[in-house]
């Protein structure tokens, strides 16, 4: 398995072609998953490993993607904190009880990821077990100030102003939450690892709203701790977007592999964060929606900036929009493995 | 006038100190502005020149910036085209018949600014009279991107899927609308240019959303052509968020003053477009929620990185949030004049 293009690929070793897998590629856009959410809702399908593998597995193989990813949620860690996390239809995500002050702050008590969460390990094993050596299994959190952000907000955000209004307000009480977040995602990594993931993916997704000093000040420590002590020996691929302006800053704090999105060309990235590190994107999801020629023109374009070096994971440069058609997304697996075969 | 600290860095002469000026300076934030809206909606006010000019000349007195904007919005230009603009309370925009297809694009008629637009450039005159020489008036206008983007989804976005739709299915029906936006816009700023204006603001706010290659195909082209013949007489300032990964192509589109938001530092993004242009920015308009020692070590900080080079002028990122303290703005103001001076 450690002879995997995925695995190898994070590692910088060469390749026999260009790996693929895509955020998100278990999801809406795919009717085997919609058919199983008739059944289940989606904390539910979360909740329950044997489902969570089976879609897991379902979208890897349908796709014939280099890697699968485990089916959850970056804020199912946030459950056990007794914030309220709900998925009403359509809406995404909202935390009841969000925190907002120091108080607030002060009232979370951390716990065991191996007691809450051991249903997601449950899942890592079940699907690992039934992927059967073919292709390896991501495990993933959501990182530091990504959390937080949710945390804070109640819910996604456009402008993070109660965020930021307590990263500047009360300093002290926001690395005092950095802090308690930054020890459940370690702990919850080395679970995954522990339980069989061959790599991990910290998603902080919306920290690109942030400043590069205020990223510097008030993130970069975490995330750091957040990954301590998992490479080299399991890849860590450290993933964002937004972050033109942040990539420096971002390698600085770690991953063995940086995933960008795709509102910076992938040369000049992999420029920034330096050779010895590995990239993985960077293909704009709407891409998908696009014709057939167009996706493989893209394609073409980004396979032709990684320039055949060995570190090249490809991926989307987010996730996978519902509105995608699956021959789509298919079209983009084929196309990347038939352009990068060296 | 053309002595003025403002017009003297968009030109990169020597000022006495950096000048500041504050996108939305004229706003919710603001009292006096609350209490002319509670007599007037959104477009009333905008299409109400003594009442425009009165909310742009009051708002920069009370900040004691070193320009003016003139009131108005970026979407007025899309008016006469028919498409249903409307600003409901607390909402934002709404187009209420976008333009999803090629059928739509070509039913759109083009039409002289100089008429349905007369309003805006009556604001100017007004404007600029009773400013009375002490500070520079900047008129300003959408860019084809931009406006491209809320006449097809009909509104703000988050994922521009609509949007990216048509430039990649219809691609001719895309060139054909930007050529459209592009004579518009161009024969806007003219006129802006010609009632008074002294510089001008072209916004491209939400182009971020674009890969670079995309941004050279779909767009450049048309921001450019909407800029042609305005500069060296009247300085252009050429301004998008989220453009970290776009900040050369932007350069090359044009602008005499690039604006930048705060998700890169200023002096790596001055150096990526170049020394030989101007740049404008970069405070992130959250830190405005701040303490205001933070804001003044925030203002110092984007000082030292532009490190007395002429061609700064100071700004926010983007537009100063409703929720902002009115003595926090005024207080960025004194800091910048004070901290910077020569």
């Amino acid at each position: 398995m450690s002879e995997h293009p995925f695995l190898r690929a994070c590692r910088r070793q060469p390749v026999p072609h260009t790996p693929v897998w895509l955020m998100r590629q278990a999801g809406r856009y795919m009717a085997e998953y919609r058919a199983v959410r008739e059944k289940l809702g989606f904390l539910e399908l979360c909740h329950h490993p044997a489902a969570a593998a089976e879609v897991t597995v379902t979208a890897a193989r349908r796709l014939g993607v280099d890697a699968a990813i485990i089916f959850a949620d970056i804020l199912l860690i946030l459950e056990p904190l007794g914030v309220g996390l709900e998925f009403a239809s359509g809406d995404g995500p909202v935390l009841h009880r969000p925190v907002r002050s120091p108080e607030d702050v002060r009232r979370l008590a951390p716990y065991d990821p191996a007691d809450a969460l051991a249903y997601v390990y449950e899942a890592v094993r079940i699907t690992r077990r039934e992927l059967d050596g073919k292709i390896p299994l991501i495990g993933f959190s959501g990182a530091p100030f990504t959390l937080g952000s949710y945390l804070i907000e109640g819910g996604g955000s456009r402008n993070y102003l109660l965020t930021k209004s307590l990263m500047y307000e009360h300093p002290q009480a926001w690395h005092e939450l950095m802090s308690l977040l930054a020890g459940l995602v370690n702990g919850y990594l080395r679970g995954q690892v522990a339980a069989g993931a061959e790599a991990v993916q910290l998603f902080d997704s919306w920290v690109g709203c942030l400043a590069p000093e205020d990223y510097r000040r008030f993130v970069l420590p975490y995330t750091r701790a957040a990954m301590a002590g998992l490479s080299p020996e399991t890849p860590v691929i450290h993933f964002a977007t937004g972050t033109s302006g942040l990539l420096e800053a971002m390698r600085e704090a770690g991953g063995d592999v940086i995933g960008i999105d795709w509102r910076i060309d992938l040369d000049r990235a992999w420029q920034r964060i330096g050779l010895d590190v590995g990239i993985q994107g960077n293909l704009d999801p709407a891409t998908l929606l696009a014709p057939v020629a167009e996706i493989r023109r893209q394609a073409a374009d980004i396979l032709a900036r990684a320039a055949g070096r060995p570190g090249h994971v490809f991926n989307l440069g987010h996730g996978i929009f519902p509105s995608t058609p699956v021959d789509h997304v298919i079209a983009l697996v084929d196309a990347v493995h038939e352009l990068s075969v060296r």
